[in-house]
């Protein structure tokens, strides 16, 4: 929880203290009260801003002047190459080269250097680029500063709603989770820990259900920013911390999203829209409990809306 | 300025004290600071909801036990039967048959009694249901007391950020507008008064050209809550408040609306974003102010994405 404060007064300067949205009609539905944290209106449009930022300002002199790079098609990429500029680094994102237009325009409008590769060569194609300027790997996930800078989105939630019963947030590579359960382990320990997962990946819950880490299905899902499978560090951390998972359908998804945008009038991305997916699916269970749900982010086209 | 603070105290139980946004990128670009008041969270999604309270709420017993009624296809309908629905009055929209369904489903979800009539029998119908139960029309903008309410939007503006330059609100029938003059006359003396309207509407800027109210054009726009004309009240207070009209085209609207949904995250109707697209076409003009803008309202079916 340290690091996760020191995170907080580390990168508060360059990131939103992001709004908390409520929905009388939902809170009456569900006879609850229900708190959203729209991460979908940091920097960048997500959270990933944080995580990528504290791990960005506190590289020492020496590996900050080689620079860092990632491999991402998406919002980590874009915090990544926002963290840099504002540090004034070096940063090379290697990216699919089916990755879509606009994210690889924002990360080049941030100034970052971009390596096109097929999907498959990915890795191999970001430890080259290692390997030749010695930049440093900033993990989109698997890494304790990137988890201790997400975490200071709980730090605020928690912050912003008093006595909250249940904390729910999505899992994809479980970031995000592991530094909410960091915070609320610490700031609200008998809090109840809600993961959501695409029922279509839902790799996270059969992870901690079986004690190993499973790899991700491969199956589609409109919340592309939750295909990824744990890495050893986050499942460690969701193990410890006593995450329930909560699978959601691609038709829950869709309707949560479609809350978001036409009752609260918020924009929300699928992967995002997973936390009000999981709430309703909780359903009875939340009933007259606080609910803070970390609203992930807001980057889409808005291709799921038909 | 007193019946602008009186309704404030009034409806205050009932509407939401908006947010304000701003937006890093839309400031570097017109190097100036930007303020949205986000009516399109308030209530019913609409700045609407102020004025119909601020009416329903201040009937007398003997008025208010014969009930209301208006003529609405809008957010002005859905904004009186939520009003009504709060004092727990009777409530009857004349809703021309075109209107969306969407709309229709809405007040009646609020309880209202909805009288489908043609377009052109609006009036006529009205006037039979006032007739038949003595209800009290309560006009969507040529009204002392709609106006009064909708001033606490600006109110809450102007309490919310200081020294503003500039404010900005869409004009349709002017009841918004002339709620927003009264206010920022009052505290804001020095601040210019934009009023944004559709180029294809733009019968307020020719009424306050000319001196004489101008019906509107008829022509089709995007922005539909903007379709109306002024009322001679509304007139009056547009003309003493010196409010300077910037018209847009249809595509600055739909530029401008899209800004606020990829950008800011933010679900705006047309009629919303007409407000940004004048303070783009003011330019520099804007550049070293703070300007508010009043963002009117949400209710939008995305139909002008594409």
């Amino acid at each position: 929880m340290d690091d996760v404060s020191a995170a907080a007064a580390r990168i508060g300067p360059y990131v939103h203290r992001t709004p908390v949205a409520t929905s009388a009609t939902l809170d009456a539905q569900l006879e609850a009260s229900i708190f959203f944290k729209l991460e979908s209106q940091q920097k960048i449009g997500a959270f990933k801003a944080r995580g990528a930022l504290n791990a960005v300002l506190q590289l020492d002199e020496p590996a900050a002047a080689r620079g860092v790079v990632t491999h991402s098609s998406g919002n980590h990429g874009q915090a990544l190459a926002y963290a840099a500029a504002i540090r004034g680094l070096d940063c090379t994102v290697v990216v699919p080269d089916d990755a879509p237009d606009v994210k690889v325009a924002a990360m080049r409008g941030y100034g970052a250097k971009i390596v096109l590769c097929s999907q498959a060569d990915r890795v191999a194609a970001m430890e080259r680029v290692r390997a030749e300027t010695g930049a440093t790997l900033v993990h989109p996930y698997n890494d304790v500063a990137v988890i201790a800078g997400q975490g200071t989105a709980a730090r605020e939630l928690v912050e912003q709603i008093a006595g909250l019963d249940v904390v729910v947030a999505p899992i994809g590579g479980g970031g995000l989770m592991s530094g909410t359960v960091v915070t609320v382990r610490s700031q609200l320990p008998e809090a109840r820990i809600v993961g959501a997962e695409p029922e279509q990946v839902d790799d996270a819950a059969r992870s901690l259900e079986s004690g190993v880490i499973q790899p991700a299905t491969g199956k589609p899902t409109l919340a592309d920013g939750l295909r990824t499978s744990l890495g050893d560090l986050t499942f460690d951390i969701l193990a410890a911390g006593k995450v329930e998972v909560v699978t959601v359908t691609e038709q829950a998804i869709v309707a949560a999203a479609r809350f978001h945008l036409f009752r609260m009038k918020h924009l929300v991305e699928p992967s995002g829209a997973t936390g009000l997916a999981a709430v309703r699916e909780l359903g009875a269970e939340v009933a007259g409990k606080r609910v803070g749900v970390i609203v992930s982010g807001g980057n889409t086209d808005l291709a799921w809306l038909d």
